[in-house]
C-alpha cells in the first residue's frame, strides 16, 4: 500500500478492512469482486468524489493488486486520496465497460468466478447487461452487501468521525431552533442551519437537511421552499453533519404558537418511546423486536394504526442520495438480526399527527458493550417559539 | 388530470409534456412505459422528493391512466404535487418489484411491450433482473433517453426557473468571491456562499456546491474541508443554483496574492474561449464542433495538450448525484448532435494548470433563435484578493 497525500484511515486500517473482504469473496466463492458503490469505494479504498454521475469501478481480485477504473479527470482522487496504485482511467467518449473488461481479461479471471453488486445504483441495467455480454466464459455472483458487511460495525476511528459529525449536526439545530419564528422565511431558518453546520466543521451531506414549516412538513422529506413560518404551526428538522464522509442525525420539532394539547402529547410520546427504545438496545437484541418495541408504544400511547415504517437505520459513510445505511441494517418489522457492539443507527419513533405535521424527537446512537450511547447531544423537548 | 395542492407548471403544460412522450412511445413501438428516473418522474408528474433511495416507478400506459408505485411516506407527494390519481404505496416490508409486475398484469400488458430505463441509476441490476423474470411473456425494449427527449428543448416557464436559479447562483459567487482572503477557512467562505444561495431563494441542489482552496483544486470535484486559504494559491468556485429543480451554474477563479504570469495568461485563454463559443453557439451548430473549438483554442494559446473532456452539458431538471443533465446532450468529441433554440448547457472551457488549480470561466447559456444568451450574469474576469 502506498501513502497517499491525504488519509484519514491509517494504511494499517485500510489492509484490516481489505483482508477482511477478501476473506468473505473466498467464503462467497468468488476469484473478483468490483465494487460499484461510492460508499464501498470509500470504505475499501479511502477514494471519494461527487463525481459518481460517472462510471467508476474498483476491481478487487482475490490474489493481486486492486486496478481502480475512473473517469480521467478523476484520477486525481485515486492518486491524492488512496493507497491503490494501478489506475486506468477513461477519456469521456471511452467505452468505460469494454475498459472494464479488459481489465479482467488482462487479470485472467473473465473466465472465471466474478462478483457484482447487483443492487448498487451507480451500475446500471444497461451496465450490467452489457459487460455480462463481454463476459461469456464467467461465473457471475450477486455480490451485493459484500463489502457492507464489514461497515455494519465501526472501527473506534470511523466512530470519532460520527461524535465529530453529531457535533456538526448539533450545531445546526441549535441555529435552527434559534431563528425559527412565525413570519420568517424557511429560506433565512436554512440559511442559518447550513452557517452553523459548515462553521461546526461539517462537510456536504448524503441529503439535504429537512427544514420545513407548517402544511408542507406534511409531504415526505420535503425542505426548504421559500415559504414562511405561520402561527399555530409545526417547524420540522431533520438535520444531519458529515466528517470524513460519516453521517450523524437528529429530528427536533418546533411548535410556533401555543401547541395544542394532542400536539403536546404527541411530542411526549415521542420522547418516551426514544427513551424506551434506548433503555432496550444492547448486543443481543433483535431488530425485529426494536421496531416492535417502537410501534407498539407510539401505536398504544396515541391510539393509532402501528406502523410498518421502520424505526431506525444504520448510519455512517454516505454519498449521495442517502445519508443512511439502512440497505446494510434497519429496524424493520420482522427483522431477525441481532444487535453488536459498534452498530450505529439513527433511532426514529416518528410520530406523524395528521394536519398538525411530524413531532419525531431521534436520535443517533452507538451500541456498546452494555446497551448504547447516545452520540447527538441536543436536548429533548417539543421547542416553543 | 387532477389539480394538486402545489402546482408549478400547468396542467397544460403536462399534458403537453405527457402526449409528446406518448408519441414517442408509439414511435418506439411499446404499450407502456416505467419510468424510474427521479428527473423524468418529475418532469412528467411534477413528483418530487429527496427519498428516491426507496425504489419508486411511474407506470405510463399509451391509452389508460398512470400508475405510481412509491413507498407508502412518499405517497404524499403523489398526492400533495401530481396530477396522477392512480397512487399503489407499498409498505416498508414490502416486495415492491412484486407490485410493480402485478400493476403490469392487471394492466393486462404483461405480455405486451413494455419499455424501461436501462440506463436509470434507481433501478438497478437486481431490480431489473427480478422484474424481468417476473414477466416472462413481455418483449422488453429499452427505452432509456425516451422522456429525456422532452426535456432537451426547454419551454418558457422551464427557462423562467433556469433564469431565477442563475440569480442564485450569482449570489452565491458574489459572496463566495467576497469571503476569499488568505487566512480564512474554507468551511466560513462555504458558509457565506451557502447563506447567499439560499437567501437568493435556491433550493438544495444535485451536487454540493466546489469551493476549495490551493492545493485541493488539484482534486477532482473536491470541495471545502476545513482547510485554510494560503497566499499564493487559487480559490475555485463551481456554484450552483436550484428554482423548482431547475439549475444553472457558473465558474469562477480567485487567486489569493499577486498572480503569476502563467495564471493570468491562463484565465485570459478560458475567457476568451468562453466569448469564441458563445459567439459560435446558434441553432444548427454540431456539438462536436464546439468542443472542437472550444478545446482547440486552449490547447493552441497555452501550448497544451488538446483535452478529450466534454465542453459543456446540457442543464435543467437535477436530482443528485448530478445537478447537470449531460447524458442527454453534451459538447462532446466528435458529437454529431445538432443545437436547436431553447436548449440550455454549462458551457465550460476547463483551463487547469498544473501546479497552479483550475482557472475557468464558466457560464449557463440558452441557445435562442439567432445565437444564444448568457443566463448566469456575473463578471467575467479573474479575481484577484
Amino acid at each position: 500500500m502506498r501513502t497517499p497525500r491525504e488519509l484519514y484511515f491509517s494504511l494499517d486500517e485500510y489492509q484490516v478492512r481489505l483482508d477482511a473482504l477478501r476473506s468473505r469473496m473466498e467464503g462467497k466463492g468468488i476469484d473478483v469482486l468490483l465494487i460499484h458503490t461510492p460508499e464501498n469505494l470509500y470504505y475499501i479504498s479511502g477514494y471519494q468524489t461527487p463525481g459518481y454521475y460517472w462510471y467508476q469501478t474498483l476491481i478487487v481480485p482475490i490474489d493481486a493488486e486492486p486496478i481502480f477504473i475512473t473517469r480521467s479527470v478523476e484520477e486525481s482522487n485515486v492518486e491524492g486520496l488512496t493507497w491503490v496504485e494501478d489506475s486506468r482511467p477513461y477519456t469521456d467518449n471511452d467505452d468505460f465497460i469494454a475498459r472494464t473488461a479488459e481489465a479482467l481479461t488482462a487479470l485472467n479471471v473473465d473466465h472465471k468466478r466474478i462478483g457484482l453488486e447487483h443492487d448498487s445504483w451507480f451500475f446500471t441495467p444497461r451496465d450490467f447487461l452489457r459487460l455480462t455480454a463481454m463476459l461469456p466464459n464467467a461465473t457471475i455472483k450477486d455480490c451485493s452487501g459484500l463489502v457492507e458487511q464489514g461497515r455494519m460495525i465501526k472501527s473506534p476511528q470511523e466512530l470519532e468521525y460520527i461524535r465529530m459529525a453529531a457535533h456538526t449536526a448539533d450545531a445546526a439545530m441549535a441555529a435552527g431552533i434559534k431563528a425559527t419564528k412565525a413570519g420568517a422565511n424557511e429560506n433565512e431558518i436554512a440559511a442559518a442551519v447550513h452557517t452553523a453546520q459548515i462553521l461546526a466543521g461539517s462537510e456536504y451531506t448524503g441529503l439535504p437537511l429537512f427544514i420545513t414549516a407548517g402544511e408542507r412538513a406534511d409531504l415526505a422529506h420535503a425542505t426548504w421552499y421559500r415559504k414562511t413560518v405561520q402561527n399555530n404551526a409545526v417547524m420540522f428538522f431533520e438535520l444531519v453533519g458529515c466528517i470524513h464522509r460519516y453521517h450523524a442525525s437528529l429530528f427536533r420539532a418546533v411548535y410556533v404558537g401555543e401547541p395544542p394539547d394532542q400536539v403536546i402529547r404527541a411530542a411526549e410520546v415521542g420522547m418516551e418511546t426514544l427513551q424506551l427504545a434506548k433503555d432496550f438496545i444492547k448486543p443481543g437484541v433483535r431488530c425485529g423486536d426494536v421496531h416492535e418495541l417502537i410501534q407498539d408504544n407510539i401505536s398504544n400511547k396515541l391510539g393509532i394504526n402501528k406502523s410498518p415504517v421502520r424505526a431506525g437505520y444504520s448510519i455512517g459513510i454516505a454519498f449521495a442520495p442517502d445519508w443512511g445505511e439502512g440497505q446494510i441494517i434497519s429496524f424493520y418489522m420482522d427483522d431477525p438480526r441481532i444487535l453488536e457492539p459498534g452498530m450505529t443507527f439513527h433511532l426514529i419513533p416518528a410520530v406523524k399527527i395528521p394536519e398538525h405535521g411530524v413531532f419525531t424527537t431521534s436520535d443517533t446512537i452507538v451500541v456498546n458493550d452494555s446497551g448504547c450511547e447516545t452520540l447527538t447531544d441536543f436536548p429533548r423537548k417539543l421547542y416553543v417559539q
